[in-house]
């Protein structure tokens, strides 16, 4: 595949300084970048590479114009990342305009009463139960599973194996075993929502589980019955959120995060990595909770000297009294 | 859909005062209850809720039944909360008698050598390996991977996605390199069993890995091989269970806790989520083991002063006896 | 099944003491062995079970050979462990040589543009993308996705529902929404490499995501784009890799660890089970980071504490202070 630096220009604005009719051939990191490479500059901390790069092409801010190699060409744009973002899309459609097969894969198993959007693309072996729907430009990838009643609003992607609308986890506790409580809502999806491969999304108990606009959930990540999650918030890779959890708009889960069931996190809370979260956040900000990695000998001494914490500061106390009499 | 509170006093007991013929739309939870609703008081901290809901119908207790509003309908049923599940059971029932596919799915692929029990119900793109049993009246959604020789007692449900009788993890270190040991045990699921979404039990290396009767894994679960877990054990979403574990009956573990291998769990163990269990445990009883969670500045400093607590410890010793001797 | 004790030894070498014509039946444990039953002894410091066994063959070293019971059969080898593996990969082949399926099943969906070698073996509704290619040997399970244009070693076993070749999380974080950035490399996956169930590696955002040769990864392990997972790297159940992390060879992860990205890890870094790795580790050795679990009422006193250790360390500083001024 390549494509031509004018037809960047003509698609996606910027201003070019070089050869229209130069040829790219592949998108790269400035460090790895060859004379067929289209590369970007972001992050000002980098700019020195800049000057070593054998990039053909770099897309670059206007501040960083100056810093560009003489002879070597650049598109110019106020936001560099969002400028590459949108070639890697143009790339790839390129790549899925190649693509004649039908929208709907002949492998797929879409119930009769599902509802797909003519400009839906179903995958290979995808199951669409009964009553669910799918939005306009949505596409789901291999395997996935989308259950009875839930529905996916417009210009989502749901990866390979994902699953929505699995029954939630609701079990009555009576005499000793559990009592099977059905899942009776659905699974609400927003618009311009990404799921990773082999993510759940379980439905509501009595009401549904909703999952707003512009969410983006990575891979293996388990939402529980009737969470919610606010429009753009994101979850990295094997995150957990428990049943009837809240989350605010514009949070951050780093991966490997769990939720408690029944919290709310107010709007921009941002978890780091596997940390827990037992109570609700009411105020945005960053939050962590993570046992510090150690040689495994000074691990060990110091999570056995955890377990008597709460004796240790007893005794600090004790010598503080014990201090502050003496002076008396 | 829709049911009379005739019909259900009918199939469930309890006693109507109302009017039998009294339609129920939904079911609802008491705050979000309309006049079309079913609704239930199970635990008595809210039962003030019962003077203001809308609910059509409520499920309460007889201690509970003076409470209910003048003129609105009530089941009063020892158990609400048992009542009230079995309500959901028959709701889903009457869905799923609307539906008037095949037991067996025609995309599932089933070994001929597989036994399914001419009641179970076999989703669609389900794999049913050779040698594989499949007991009364269970079901398997979408997607589901039963390895061969693998066996799932009566009315257990597997959600889509799982996969039973994958390899376990067993591999001989020979000179730097990973010699595969073939699993040649299987897998055996007794009756009564849930298994969440996308959820994987492996089979055994010589033995069988052998899930209890009622016991519910939630979704993204892993259990590894020749683990045992007893009767009505529960474990919520992402637990990790290494392998030959042997955890008792009547267990809990929360999400994401994780349990070391060749551990052995009595019964009525409860694990909070999120812990770690690094030694067997033979009494029962609650465990917890997670960092608090903080504002990431205060998580910082404790985090890195905790990587230097055996020494803290050792300078309150020597404090102690400096204190100790000066008394002298 | 049954084998021959003569046939083990011309086909996997050891010295015979016993019948050739004896038929084992079963590989089983020294502890429950019966008398059809092949049974091995590798560690030491189980060798008084050699006494006790009901076995009717041991595979045991030279050293130990003269502890076996008198008039019992034993198969005699320098590394017992790794004789029992071979015997369990023998048993297996004979398994599957009853198995007359074709090799590529016709439920799965391999594209015409996909290239697989006419001695993999491709299971039952699998997906195979365009420009995937798969090499000698290798088995896909049922329901693995392979996505287009990445690729597989020779001699690879990915089980159920593995995904490799989903999109990285790649997003660019723009005025409060996430844009998408296509990821536009691959996965390429070395000879002799094992995944477990449900398990995801991503395609990388421009260059590739690389595991080497040899590496075993359990189920529902999640691999970031662009992360390089070095040679006979084992990764145990539910741990999580983020993205552009660079993992060495020889490394083991135990269940549910996590490794941040960008991180680098050394040749042979062993990270105990549920441990997060923060920080670069760039020697070999054995990491911890986890909470050490508890009885709750303790837990929650030592936890409660850890939230003002900091503040003790620096109270545990003044009264070391005082304590030497009131020395002077």
């Amino acid at each position: 595949m390549a494509i031509r630096l004018g037809q960047l220009i003509e698609q996606l604005g910027g201003s070019l300084h070089g050869d229209p009719d130069f040829l790219i051939q592949k998108i790269s990191p400035l460090e790895t970048a060859t004379s067929s490479s289209l590369a970007f500059l972001s992050n000002p901390l980098y700019r020195s590479q800049l000057a070593t790069t054998e990039a053909g092409c770099v897309i670059v801010s206007p501040e960083m114009q100056s810093l560009v190699r003489a002879g070597s060409a650049c598109i110019v744009s106020p936001n560099p990342y969002l400028y590459f973002a949108k070639v890697t899309q143009l790339w790839r459609q390129q790549q899925v305009a190649e693509n004649s097969e039908p929208l709907v894969h002949p492998s797929a198993v879409v119930h009769p009463k599902a509802v797909v959007h003519p400009t839906a693309r179903i995958g290979p072996l995808c199951v669409i139960e009964k009553g669910a729907r799918v939005g306009a430009g949505s596409w789901l990838k291999a395997h996935v599973t989308l259950g009875m009643y839930c529905s996916i609003g417009e210009h989502c992607i749901l990866h390979a194996g994902v699953v929505i609308g699995a029954d939630g986890f609701g079990f009555a506790p009576i005499e000793g075993r559990w009592e099977k409580i059905e899942q009776l809502g659905a699974v609400r999806i927003g618009n311009h929502v990404e799921i990773g491969a082999n993510s759940c999304v379980d439905r509501g108990a009595l009401e549904d589980t909703v999952i707003g606009d512009g969410v983006k959930l990575d891979n293996l990540v388990q939402i529980g019955h009737n969470v919610q999650v606010g429009a753009h918030t994101a979850m990295a890779g094997c995150v957990g959120v428990a049943g009837s959890a809240v989350i605010g708009a514009h949070c951050t889960l780093g991966g490997g995060a769990i939720v408690l069931g029944h919290l709310t996190l107010a709007d921009g809370v941002h978890i780091s990595a596997a940390s827990v979260v037992m109570r609700s956040i009411n105020k945005p900000g960053n939050f962590s909770g993570v046992f510090p990695i150690d040689d495994n000998a000074s691990w060990e001494k110091n999570a056995a000297t955890l377990k008597q914490l709460h004796g240790l500061r007893d005794r600090i106390r004790s010598l503080e009294i014990a201090y502050e009499s003496s002076k008396k």
